[in-house]
């Protein structure tokens, strides 16, 4: 399976007046950690492979998390995000964020390729992930 | 059962480079109509709530959530969350987002109450939740 | 001269460990406030607006803002926005921040009218203002 | 003059619907960056720091910033901070943003160093900055 890892230290603007992460803080992690995933096997920024695959992105349309420990600012944590499935145009991360070796939170995302719909331009519809992305995922894996 | 409503306009502000809200802002949303519903019920703000009944929050423990419809700076959706179950020390809300009549977001928190732990002023320790709060809770349900 | 005020409630997003308002969210506060009062004149979102006169937006140029009192969740603040100066391409708004009667925080900002750049799309160029909004917004001035 | 460096790659997560940094998230780079100063100058974390002296913080006296380039997800800049002026209770830090080697953004803080007001829990006051962090601050310089 295709792991993506980073360390991120948790900074005051994520945390609340509880002093510890917000936790909508967490899903941007997250979103950032799927990204880096993807930059890191395909080899290109998220602007780059928005032009170079012409689409809008890969929205969120279903996630799940649990959180065991608070982390606060200061925390350094380590964050590892896994490639679980990839289907026809939609596939799924899960993360799993450790502070000092502990499990803190975990979560499972399942997004979608989409493009504008030429119907309706305020609109999305999803597209087939491109053959080339699905082979680099799964050469990597 | 006991239902909080809201009419919120999406802003600029929440929405990311393909033009809809950044899904992690949804759940800043549930945040602030899960707190509007306690302050409802309980008839003062969480500032006076957590100074009233002395705990530190209630954190979030486990949450899901789908996404069947984008939306967008300018759309007016209405935000419904519902408490549907209240335990010891922990309860749950359900929430859904409608745009144009249409069910846009639905969610599923499970937040626990908790103090500073005695033993260890970084962390936390569930607590029951205050009978009078959950009176309260019952009495409007 | 024109001005647009609204009250918001503070939230605990908004808020950071110290259990005050995160400065950085005063500037989405003003630049929702801004979008409104644009809004409230010329009877159309922001969304529209843009399809409209076909621009990408007014980014920021150059912003200032004093804060004197601090702010925490459950406070309800009243945000005053005033179009101080518009000019062929650009625009200055103020902002004043009151909480129970007193001057909280204040903030000047210059904003520019963008499109793309049509040499390079990655780019964005400064493009007057059209004639009809500058109308309008002295009209309700 | 005591200067901070450091490069972050901008995120989809900071970006608005024109595809460029929502500029409030400026400031929060721009929070991190002081704190990552005072962390490296000191020697520990700003939660250790909270807990030696015993201070709420240097929350935001004053702000001014211009923007003279957009930046955009996927773009790699270097934020320099640098302490200009540190005085009894209060100091004040300078910001650059450079994106490919070009002044992108520019701001300019004055914090000022608080602790709890005795007379009243809800209210801060400032308080001298410890001469045993001045002395470390001016020894860095």
């Amino acid at each position: 399976m295709l792991t993506f890892s980073r360390r991120v230290t948790i900074e005051w603007q994520h945390c609340d007046p509880a002093g510890i992460v917000f936790y909508p803080r967490y899903f941007a992690m997250f979103d950032t950690s799927t990204t880096m995933l993807f930059e890191h096997v395909l080899g290109m920024t998220k602007y780059q492979l928005l032009k170079t695959y012409d689409f809008l992105g890969y929205p969120m349309v279903e996630t799940r998390s649990r959180f065991m420990l608070p982390t606060r600012f200061g925390d350094e944590v380590e964050i590892k995000t896994t490639l679980v499935e990839v289907k026809h145009s939609s596939f799924t991360v899960e993360h799993q964020i450790f502070k000092a070796g502990e499990l803190a939170v975990e979560g499972r995302d399942t997004r979608v390729w989409v493009v504008t719909d030429p119907a309706n331009p305020d609109k999305f519809k999803p597209r087939p992930i491109p053959p080339e992305v699905i082979a680099k995922l799964t050469a990597a894996s």
